[in-house]
């Protein structure tokens, strides 16, 4: 049966959801959970989920967490923390996946310092799930692991976007766009026009997107540095969050009718809240390392755990790591050493 | 009077809605327009407009213009186009400030080749105007002239941004903000990071701000490069678009309650629209050459040309090319000396 490790702490609302997620997703999936993190608080939790998945949880005690607020690069010392704790639990094999809502760089720290990265990756990147108008997710990456990257980091993150939304989204032929200031082949900075000619030559690339193109489907993988992609993704939430905001405030101040119409259209705004909610879409999976580590919102709630576990579960399934180690003995050994030696 | 020279040519929507604003801005501002373009296709369409005002416009004939798909570096040699032969006028003092909705590349290098830098300016940046929750706009700049950017250009569109919104939108103390990937100090990537540290010494810097901080009306300035900028005001369009597509296809596949309220709800949404309308903002002013350009939407209405006009009289009236001149006699020699002898 898979282990799925589950870091309990460090997430905005506490322990709570992120035992209920895991509750929840053992109703809907057998495998075996591990949660690591301070067990007088994840214990009593426990008994919110029926009696029979007891003995498919075990629980690990950490005596600290990392918070919020916290450095980095701490993490690789505060080895009696939960993250460090569960990251070893899947760095010997005792667990095969990771799930943490906590301090997102110190997870992506520890998994490459503690699991590593897959031969030939020269930087993971985190890769995030976008709704788009036709129903399905799109993906950008790198949603913010890596502020500078270099053409070849680009060419890297668009193997492993094509390999998740092949083997995990079960897309036959997903096409990779390149993020940039316009569709033409022209377009782009000086990083984005060098790996435009580098992923030339792969029949996925689809060449330049903009913007517009995360959502309207017409890409399956979007690809950027981490800096534009966390502006990008930071962005959208906050649009999403601002026209809410502004229509919410003018039905306040309108009459009865309006006030009428806000309420009777509610079950439609449910459904839009469920197409681009970011629970359902699971977290996000470093892509790169030797290991599957999801990286869930601080925010999760017990629903967006719990398709994370399901997005782990699926990712270890179709063997998405397996698979993105053997494209990058075909393709990854030959674009990191013309890195390594400046040749790009 | 202010003269106001305006390219009837090359937007999405013909010549009709550039006429059309023109014709609206007459009705509540004393200005002399100037309309360059085909006159056979300007003239009929000046009848829609009170005879009155007939005498403050001058239509200028222009036997081409370029079209959206053409280069800009053509522009130059197009001396019997719209935007170049507008262009002569502004140059010449025949006209204040110009107006265009056609090709904004073209009118950029236009721009910057004929009329000129100010004085110190490394590079002209496009501001574009967005709406945030508390009503009033925030600026963003630079969105699309340059997608390759030093930290001192980063600096300068600070000190630009920041004349913008306290002489046209009378701001009494703009805040400007650096668009980077989290608001902590160390945040950044390296083009960024080494701006903030130019930009700390000024009173009106407030450090790094994120993709949400756009719209919530905390900073008045945002700065960022010409690449991160455009793929910003893109996605923010998209969102607001794929938000309205969803809603409306589960309002369509649901019952006649959710209809009715879409229906009844619609005086909010109007206000909504109203409130983060493009067109109410004008157009996008560029702010670095020597002379008042702006570079209105390809899509524009009658509404925005009106807008954009108004905002070519009142940055006339506040005189901000003239501070911004000043400002750079000031500050931006030092940067401009810096940058060009690698001294940054």
């Amino acid at each position: 049966m898979k282990k799925v490790v589950i870091d309990a702490m460090g997430g905005d609302n506490g322990v709570g959801p992120i035992v209920d997620g895991m509750l929840q997703a053992l109703e809907n999936e057998k495998f075996h959970a591990i949660i690591v993190g301070d067990s007088k608080e994840i214990t009593p939790l426990l008994d919110r989920g029926m009696a029979k998945y007891r003995p498919s949880i075990e629980v690990v005690h950490a005596p600290s967490f990392i918070a919020m607020e916290e450095s980095a690069s701490n993490a690789i010392k505060r080895t009696d923390s939960s993250i460090y704790m569960a990251m070893e639990l899947l760095r010997e094999g005792s667990a095969d996946a990771l799930v943490s809502a906590g301090h997102s760089g110190a997870t992506m720290s520890l998994a490459t310092l503690r699991i590593g990265r897959i031969k030939g990756v020269l930087r993971p990147a985190i890769c995030t799930l976008m709704p788009t108008v036709l129903g399905h997710p799109s993906l950008i990456l790198d949603a913010g692991a890596n502020t500078d990257c270099k053409p070849e980091y680009l060419e890297q993150f668009a193997l492993m976007g094509y390999q998740y939304a092949h083997d995990v989204l079960k897309m036959p032929n997903p096409r990779v766009g390149l993020l940039a200031n316009g569709e033409e082949d022209n377009k782009g900075n000086d990083l984005t026009k060098e790996a435009f000619t580098l992923l030339k030559k792969y029949d996925f690339f689809k060449g330049n997107v903009e913007g517009g193109d995360i959502f309207n489907g017409e890409s399956d993988v979007i690809v950027c540095d981490g800096f534009v992609g966390n502006i990008t993704l930071k962005t959208s939430e906050a649009v999403a969050r601002t026209i809410g905001a502004i229509l919410k405030k003018e039905v306040l101040a309108m009459g009865a009718s309006v006030k009428l119409g806000a309420y009777l259209i509610k079950p439609a705004l449910k459904r839009l809240k469920l197409q681009t909610d970011y629970a359902e879409y699971g977290g996000a999976p470093l892509l790169g390392v030797q290991k599957m580590v999801i990286i869930s919102h601080g925010k999760s709630n017990a629903r967006a755990i719990e398709c994370a576990i399901y997005q782990a579960l699926n990712s270890l399934d179709a063997e998405l790591t397996e698979h993105i180690k053997k494209a990058f003995e075909k393709e990854g050994k030959d674009i990191a050493t013309s890195e390594e030696t400046g040749q790009s």
